[in-house]
C-alpha cells in the first residue's frame, strides 16, 4: 500500500484494417506507455465502434489467430434468412454478433514501465467488415506511482 | 500528462425490463455524468445480475437489435436435453450462459464533460429472462482533470 | 461527490486448476480486499493467460455451473477438420476461442469495506485446458476514499 501522486495520460491509436480479422497492435499500446514513461498503474482501452472489437489472445502462432477467425465466421455465420438487418450488407448484421461476444473495454495493469501482459498475450482488433476500415481505439492510462 | 486532483462519483441505475431484450440505457448514463459535471476521466459500469448483462452496441437501426436478440436465442437455446439446471425454469440455464457470452462490466473513457462513445455506439442492458425484472447497475466515475 | 486521497494495491492470484472447468475464487479477492482494508474504490482483475480466462456468474447453485462448462463444449468444440493450430494438443486452439468469447479483465466496485457483488455473483477462473495449471489473475485496488 502507498499514498501516491497520480497521473493521467490519454491519447488514441488507429489501426488501418485490410477487411476482416485480428489485427495485433500490442507493439503501439506499449510504444505510448513507454513514451509516456508511466511506471505503474492501469492501462484502459476502448474501441469507438460496433463492427470492430478488442480481444487479448495468443501472440505466438499464426495458426491459432486464423482458427479464431474461422470460429468466428462459424459462429456468427452470415447471410442467415432470419436477419432483419441487411441494408448495410451481408457482413452488418454479424458484425455486431460478433462485436457482442468480444470486448469494447479491456483494462491492462502497467508494472515496471511496462503492460503486464502474460507470456503468450497480444492485444488486438478484430476486424468484423468484409471491407478495409479505420478504426480507433481510446487509450487511457491512470500512473499510480 | 498532467498532474491534478481526482474525484470520485458513484450512484446506480436502475432499468426495469419487461423481459428478453436489449434495452437502452445510454441516456441514464449521460445524465448522470452531466449532472455531476465530470470534465474529464472513466466511467466504469457494474451490472449485479448472473441472467442481464451489458452491451456497447450499435444503437441507430433496430433492426440491428432485434437481430442481436434473435442471434443469442439461436447461440444459447433454451430447453437443451443436457440442461441439469431446470429448477427455475427453461430460461435460467440459457440465462447464464448469455451473460457469460457478454459483458458484466466495462469502462468507458469521459472527455468534454461527456462519454466518449462512437457514433453509433449505444449501452445496452440485455435482459435474458423471460419475465420482466428491476435490474441494478453500478455507475462508478473517476474525474481525472 | 468529494475529493479525496487516493491508495493503490496491488498483488497477484494464483488458482491451481485441475483441467477444464470453472473454478470459484471469490474468496481469495474477498480476503485481499479486506486485508488492505479498502474502503471505496474500484477492483481490477486481470488473467495472465490464453487458454484460461474469468467469468462472473451464478454461484449459488453447482448444477448452474455445470450446464455452462458443458454449454462451452458445445459452443466451441475440440477436434473439428477446419482446425490449423493442432501441435499442443485437441484442446488447445479450442482454449483459445473460449478465451476470446469470456473475459480477460473485469472491474468491481468496492463499498463499504466489500466487493459489490450482486447476490448471487462469484467470481470464476475459467480453465479450458485439459491437464491442470497454476493460473496467475493481477488484482489491483485503487481506494478512492
Amino acid at each position: 500500500m502507498r499514498h501516491f501522486s497520480m497521473k493521467w495520460f490519454k491519447s488514441n491509436i488507429q489501426v488501418q484494417t485490410r477487411g476482416k480479422g485480428l489485427y495485433n497492435f500490442t507493439d503501439q499500446v506499449e510504444s505510448l506507455v513507454g513514451e509516456w514513461r508511466v511506471q505503474e498503474g492501469i492501462c484502459h482501452l476502448f474501441i469507438q465502434h460496433t463492427s470492430a472489437s478488442l480481444v487479448i489472445s495468443e501472440s505466438y502462432d499464426p495458426s491459432a489467430r486464423i482458427d479464431l477467425e474461422n470460429f468466428m465466421e462459424k459462429l456468427a455465420p452470415e447471410n442467415q434468412v432470419w436477419f432483419q438487418h441487411v441494408l448495410e450488407g451481408a457482413d452488418d448484421s454479424p458484425s455486431h454478433m460478433r462485436s457482442m461476444l468480444t470486448d469494447t473495454s479491456v483494462s491492462i495493469p502497467i508494472d515496471g514501465k511496462e503492460l503486464s501482459l502474460g507470456t503468450w498475450q497480444g492485444i488486438y482488433l478484430f476486424e468484423h467488415r468484409a471491407r478495409g476500415h479505420l478504426r480507433n481505439i481510446l487509450i487511457r492510462c491512470l500512473e499510480t506511482s
